[in-house]
Order: structure tokens, then sequence, then C-alpha cells
């Protein structure tokens, strides 16, 4: 058996990314059986190791030499990175970028099948110059088809429209991109293990809009997008109403519930999974994952960090990696 | 002590009301001491207690007896009743509205301290010819500032908007209207046990606009309205972004959080309390409640309602009023 090569990336040297990174790597024993390489400069690992009192038993990264399970690293080097926590710095964010930048350039080459990513700070990242809002903002500039959905024991969302103000969302709800959204999730789907999976489509409107008399998107966008998708071959259902729809797909394995807004999908979906829920990319020629956390400077450096979430995304990140491959 | 009279409305002859009513009155130990006092057709009430094998021990209400704990009944016909379940009729649309009209102007008339009410229809009462959406939309005829909000062990929020479609909520959030309400909401739960409360307001957008990046709404109305309220002598804090906002308040007795949109607030609610949360109309001269749940025509007649939020409700309820009183 191959095993799946998967990056790894620290995030924002100054928040909580290195540690739990640290923490999970050095335990490669309870992950899947994978080639998890660390993307990062070597003095932030080691200075995270003594910290933790932790190990990585991690040999040097070569995208062409032998692919066995294990954990790797690959040198990215951090010019500007001092050891400080806690908070915004262009040094910590150039850095937390070359880190991603490499892993997703390998990746985008097929020499990864996965990445996962630590949390990095927006802030960080513009004060370098990388006026990106998270690294799924920074995927879909090479492919404008990535989905970001969220992934948990008991519920999975997918969101229709994420980092926009709600008017904006709201004027984005029409039926061909409803149409196009729903196609490409199916086919992204497809391609995920576990299913086959089943959409249910929230509606946008309170009680899903109550037949016209608490909002029309749903009889005149989103019912006529449903039903094209279904004519399409799209297993789907809905508009349900928003505040009903999250537990009627609570612990359905088949269910991905598409939530048109950031704040449907996200309230729900931390309510549930908050520490262990993952963070998806779908629609990517390789699997991206993340913690569904960010990078908490308010507790970075003091070890207290909670790892599941990381653990639950290199978990998933192989997994998925397996059945793709 | 003078035990609080609490109004008890069936709801819909043909949803669970009247089952899940006999259920919780049928063991009034377990229920804080009271007079319980149920507006029905007294045949609905036989013919629900013979079905579920339980009794009531009722007496006849009379507003000017004398006034001990336990179960009356105050009858108020429903002529064209037929025992049919799991169906809209005019006749039951007919017989929910005049069982809580008049509970409701008992209360008006300060002869009841609470009334609760199980679910009606709305779309039975328009066949009736009564065109409210529900008990807190009636109830705003006669008190403008009545609050819709939502109560569990865990988790407290109130609605900025409840039924209106998103489009016209977002355009409801208004620096004037937002401070009214805080004012409003504020003294009313001065008047409400537990407290003080302190009001956690949701932002608008992703993230609560993230300094205007995701929306404007934060920085140019909700922002200045808390800071206004707050000058007016409210304990308020926000806005905070409405994925993280509801686990803020989480467990935390004195937090009520302001939901702006109906399902910012329900999403969260529902997940957190299905089935044990109770619906709380604020702002009125007397205390309102009731199960956060609908008719549930699929599962009416079949035994099997679950009698858990009726039963809070209900408890809720006399807390209230005792303390109100």
């Amino acid at each position: 058996m191959t095993v799946p090569r998967i990056g790894v990336t620290p995030g924002d040297p100054g928040g909580i990314g290195p540690e739990i990174v640290v923490k999970t790597l050095s335990r490669p024993s309870v992950l899947p059986p994978a080639a998890y390489v660390l993307f990062a400069d070597p003095r932030i690992v080691a200075a995270e190791e003594k910290r933790l009192g932790l190990r990585l038993a991690a040999r040097e990264w070569r995208p062409d030499g032998p692919r066995e399970a294990g954990v790797y690293i690959s040198h990215v080097p951090a010019p500007g990175w001092a050891a400080v926590h806690g908070r915004v710095s262009a040094e910590n964010g150039e850095a937390s970028f070359r880190f991603f930048e490499t892993a997703a350039d390998e990746a985008r080459n097929g020499l990864l099948e996965a990445v996962v990513t630590a949390p990095i700070s927006k802030a960080a990242w513009a004060l370098a110059g990388h006026p990106f809002r998270g690294h799924t903002e920074y995927l879909e500039k090479f492919y404008p088809g990535a989905i970001m959905s969220f992934w948990s024991e008991r519920l999975k969302i997918a969101l229709f429209t994420h980092h926009r103000p709600l008017l904006e969302a709201v004027a984005a709800v029409r039926k061909d991109a409803l149409v196009d959204f729903f196609m490409m999730l199916h086919r992204a789907l497809g391609k995920t293990p576990g299913g086959p999976f089943t959409l249910l489509v929230a509606g946008l409107n309170p009680h899903a809009g109550e037949d016209g008399s608490l909002g029309r998107e749903e009889d005149e966008e989103i019912r006529p997008a449903i039903d094209a998708a279904r004519r399409g071959g799209v297993p789907i259902t809905g508009p349900f109403p928003p505040d009903t729809v999250f537990l009627q797909a609570l612990g359905k394995k088949e269910a991905v519930v598409v939530a048109l807004t950031h704040d449907q999908g996200l309230i729900a979906f931390k309510l549930e999974a908050f520490a262990t829920g993952v963070n998806v990319t779908l629609g990517l020629p390789f699997v991206r994952t993340s913690p569904d956390h960010g990078t908490a400077f308010d507790i970075a450096g003091k070890g207290v960090a909670d790892p599941r979430s990381m653990e639950e995304a290199l978990r998933l990140a192989a997994v998925f990696s397996v059945s793709g491959s």
C-alpha cells in the first residue's frame, strides 16, 4: 500500500498552530498511516518541542525519496522569526504565508495528496502584504470552484456563501448560481469517502419563507434551483426552515446541509462541534482540511491548546486522500 | 401565601396540545404550587383523558372563588369540534382562538398572573378568519412592546426581529429601533426573576462585520446603539460574531443573547434546547410562556408527544408570576 503524502503547515508562529501541530505529530501512531510532511522553519519546530517537552521523530522530506508512513519536515525558512507569542506581526504573517504557499505549490504540482493547515492570522498576512482572508480564499485564486465545508461526527455542512456582508450574501441567492453550486458540490462529494451524500438545503427566510408570506427567495430562486439540480442527477431536498434543518441532519451519515450564509451554517456547526470540527475545502484536485478554530493568541505559548480539532483534521485528510488516490 | 393564577390553553385540538396539557396537568404535584386554569371545552379534555388513560382532578374555575393551588377548568365552548387529529380545520382554528382569547382577556383584566399556551395552527386560525401568525402577534395588538424570547437551562435569547423576511429584518437594523429594543428588553428583564441580566448582542454580518470589511451595520447602527443603551444604564456588550456569541453565553446565568434575526437565535436555541425550551413573551403586564414546538400534526393523537417543553413552560410561568406579583 502506498501511503498518502499529507502536507502540514503550522500556521502563525505566534498562535497556537505550532503547539497543536507538535502535539499531534509527536503521536503519529494514533493517526492513520501517512507521510505527514511539516512545512516549517526547523527552528520554530525545535522551540515548540522544547517548550512542550515533546519530540517529533521527523526525517527530512524529499519529494523523490521513498514514500513511507511517518513524520517528515520540509525546510521553509522564516527569516524574521522571533519566538514571541500572542500578537500580530508582519514577520509571522510572512512566515505562515510561505509555509502554506510552499505546501500548496507542492499539492498543486501533484506532490502531495492533501494539505492540513493550522490557523493563520489574516491581520498578519495583511501586514506582510498578502491580502487573503484565509487559506480558502488563497486557494480560490487557483480553483474558483473551491467550496468551504465543515465536518464533524454528527453534522456536515457546506457554505454557499461565506465571507461576505449579509446583504451581499442575500443578493447572491439566485437560481443559476445555486444550481452551479449544487452541481459542483455534488461532484466534489462524489470523490469523498462515506457517500453517497444527500444535500439538504436551508431556506433563506424564517420558516423557509412560509409559502411566500415571509420572503420570496425560496419560491423564486431556491426551489427552482433545487428542482433543476435534482433533474441533473443530484440527490437534493429542501428548502427547509433554517432553524430545524440542522437538527434534521444531525447524526445522519449521508446528510450534508447547504447553508446559504456563513452564520446559518457556523452558528449550528460551532454549537454542535466546537473543538472537534474540521474545515474541509472541497472542489480542489487535492484534499485540504484545517481545524475549525483560529490562532487563539490569548492562550498561545501556554501549552494549554486543545489539539483535538487538529487531530481530526489530520485524520480526515488521510482518510479522504486514500480514497481519492 | 397566595398562589399565582395561571391560564392554560390547549391550542389546536387537532394537534398535540391537548395531549401535552393533560399529561402535565394530571401531575400537578411535580409543578410549582399554583392555580392552573385550563380554558377549554370540557369535551376535548374528557376525550383526551380517556385516550391517554389519565385524569385531571379539575374543579370549575370561578375568578371570584377561593384561590387555592390545584387544577381548574374554565368552560369555553368549541361548537364545531370533532375529535379528528392531524389536519388543519376552521373549526379547530376557531376553538383554539377562543380558548386563547378568553384566557388573554382574563389576564389583560388582571384575573390571571400568567398564560401558558399550547401550540396553535396559524393556517387553522386563518381559515377561521383570525389572521394572526401566532399568540405573540395577537398580543402585540395590545402590547406593541411585546418581545419574543426563549429560555432554557443553559441559554436565553431575545429576538430583535422575528417573523419577517430576512431582507426586511436587515433593513430594520437601525440605531434608534435598536436602542428602543434594548431599553424595553432591559425593563422587562428587570421584572423577571434570576437577574440581574446582561445583554450580549449578536452582530448582523459574518465575524460581526470584521471592522467594516464584512459589512457596515455593526459600525454604523449596532455599536452606536449599544453605546447609547449602556449610557442609559443597560448592562450590555457586543456586537459579537453571530457564530460564537451563543457559545459565549452558554451556561451563563446572567447572559441574554440579543439575536437580530429569527434564525440567528432559533438555529442556536433549537440545537441547544429542543424539546425542553420555553418561548417567553416579555414586555406584557402578565407572564406568557409556551413550549418551543408546534402542533406536530404528524404525531397528534398517538399518545407519543413529549410534554417536557410544556412542563417547563408551566414551571417558568409559575416562577415568574410569583416574583412579579
